[in-house]
């Protein structure tokens, strides 16, 4: 069920322009896909989704097994009809949020002990029950459980959270091959720090287990712009160039365009849905902040060159207005007009990418920058 | 350019269908205005009200005075343009929330003085800036400055506002008339509390002034339901019946259908919108509250006979998930099915009344329900 191909690949960089198919639709690549945390991107439906590009969409296993858990999505068979969207959706493995989000997670021979964020209850997250909640909630890509470093990690550090990551993702695999529904793919995750020699380790021993996909984890999770780059740079070669390349959350627009140079294919991140509902959108010429004095009576929108549904109703005015009155339209119109901007800058470096105009596209990027 | 013409009057009872034109189109009464108080009905936009089937919104005068206020509002040459809402807006005069909501509201000759509720500036509410702000939000009804008494009110009391309710009336239609800009119709506004007497020198003193419409105001400010509905059964027939008739901030699906079978045309009820947010979803069965445990892992929609879009595409489970994760999608799915479920039920009343089977659909209504 699940494919992955090379469209086109750019001569001068590592770009690549492919496409991902899955049981629930095509995945046209590079691609942006917005986080929809508790089976909602917050603030938007499925149809608005769809309106801004959207092609595939991101839960967190984490969130849904807590709430509402298995009892209640399984009566809709899986994830996207109990939230009405009928596209591709990936699930991440649970183990991101299970360090940063759960108290006193408590890594075992197992997998990870934790208490719930919500209410305290204690849950034990392996990879076998990581694999087995992703196939309740019937996601079209699975990721394996992995380990997360913090920056900076001793070399000895990330080297346990390595070892750890690999033994999870043969038990994953494991999981996933005797499981029923083959047509639910799995990614491998890279993790290693920023320690080249351990990246190297991790994508090589990963290789060997042939996942359907595979990911570099651990990035931007505070090191500085250069390194992370560095990083990513040295670690997308080493993953096969027949499976998509997915750097989980990151990031900026200047890091997408960046990593996409560097061969990544998939992306995800909070930022243009977080930052909207803090009053920032994302454009062509930079980023506003919506409370600005400046908008107070500006009649334009947004970006006069976006064709989302905000910018083509909407001014800054009425935007700041609802902003500064708190009105819940306010999050709504601001999330439409980035997941938008993201989606579509996505989709424009890709046809960039197919017409051998990347260079180009990438300098008027810059060029256009004012803020 | 404002018009209304009764097109069926009910044999046994008051009710009546008719149509009220205005600058921005027609408007099918009797009717359902969902509350849009700072320039949006919280949740929702302007496509969503329309497939809603709502016709007309209500706007208020003191909130959009105080923000955005004029300066940006004729920046946009009104409150149609500013919110993207290309309908009729009805406006009320600011005098209820400078007395519900700001502080230090002082009724003097002139008009009433108060601090604003966000600044504490204060501000001076007269007859004139009242029409003078509804001129500049440019909607197609307006109300006449009143003052609304709280329930109870000794006669003394409710007769001194209904003094100074007939002055700034008065006045109102003075700067009315003087003013530019003929497209904006006047509503006067029948207070009187729950004395008869008073109700009748009201209504009689405002007819004189030949008004677009009139209105009942100072009902349900706290009065048990007969008396609101005695004092609705008395003031009704006394307004003239080839004006549109209008009670102020009531009420719920049994208070509606009763007020229609006395006359009254048109409503207006932060009910349905409010309820919404908290979780209260009315349908012909009676009002479901979503966090019940009993909806926790139900697949079927809210009303499996409503048309709505929540109930076209998401179940009870999903909008109990949503409200106890405080998703924001929660508050606008809930809007949508309870406006729907509002305009829809005044729009299926005006059916039946022009069909004569009024009083087959009133019986219908009450054996339906069952929460």
């Amino acid at each position: 069920m699940f494919s992955f191909k090379v469209l086109k690949q750019s001569a001068a960089t590592r770009a690549r322009a492919g496409v991902i198919q899955t049981a629930h639709g095509p995945v046209e690549t590079p691609v942006f896909m917005p986080v929809g945390t508790l089976g909602s991107v917050k603030s938007v439906t499925p149809e608005e989704l769809t309106a801004c590009g959207a092609q595939i969409i991101l839960g967190n296993t984490y969130h849904l097994y807590l709430r509402p858990g298995r009892e209640v999505i399984s009566r809709f068979h899986g994830l996207h009809r109990f939230m009405n969207w009928r596209g591709p959706i990936l699930t991440d493995s649970g183990g991101f949020q299970v360090f940063s989000l759960a108290k006193l997670a408590r890594v075992t021979a197992e997998g990870v002990a934790f208490q719930s964020h919500i209410d305290g209850s204690s849950h034990l997250l392996t990879p076998e029950t990581s694999i087995e909640i992703q196939g309740w909630l019937d996601s079209d890509i699975m990721m394996c459980l992995d380990q997360c470093t913090a920056y900076p990690a001793p070399f000895e550090a990330a080297e346990r959270a390595e070892e750890i990551t690999f033994d999870w993702a043969l038990r994953c695999r494991d999981t996933w091959r005797s499981a029923e529904g083959g047509h639910q793919a799995l990614f491998g995750i890279v993790q290693g720090g920023m320690h080249k020699e351990l990246r190297r380790r991790s994508a090589e021993r990963l290789r060997a287990l042939d996942f359907s996909g595979y990911a570099l984890g651990g990035l931007s999770v505070g090191e500085p712009l250069d390194l992370m780059l560095q990083t990513a740079d040295f670690s997308l070669p080493l993953l096969p160039d027949e499976k998509p390349k997915y750097i989980m959350g990151v990031g900026r627009p200047e890091d997408l365009i960046d990593l996409v140079c560097l061969g990544a294919d998939m992306f995800d991140c909070v930022l243009p849905t977080r930052n909207a509902r803090n009053g920032q959108l994302f454009t062509a010429g930079g980023t506003i902040t919506i409370t600005n004095a400046w908008y107070r009576t500006d009649t334009d929108p947004p970006d006069p060159g976006c064709g989302c549904y905000t910018c083509r109703n909407y001014s800054l005015a009425y935007l700041r207005h609802l902003f500064l009155s708190r009105e819940l339209l306010a999050y709504r119109l601001n999330t439409i007009h980035n997941v938008h901007f993201f989606v579509r800058f996505l989709r424009r470096i890709r046809e960039a990418i197919i017409k051998d105009e990347f260079e180009g596209f990438k300098k008027r990027f810059y060029e256009n920058r004012k803020i």
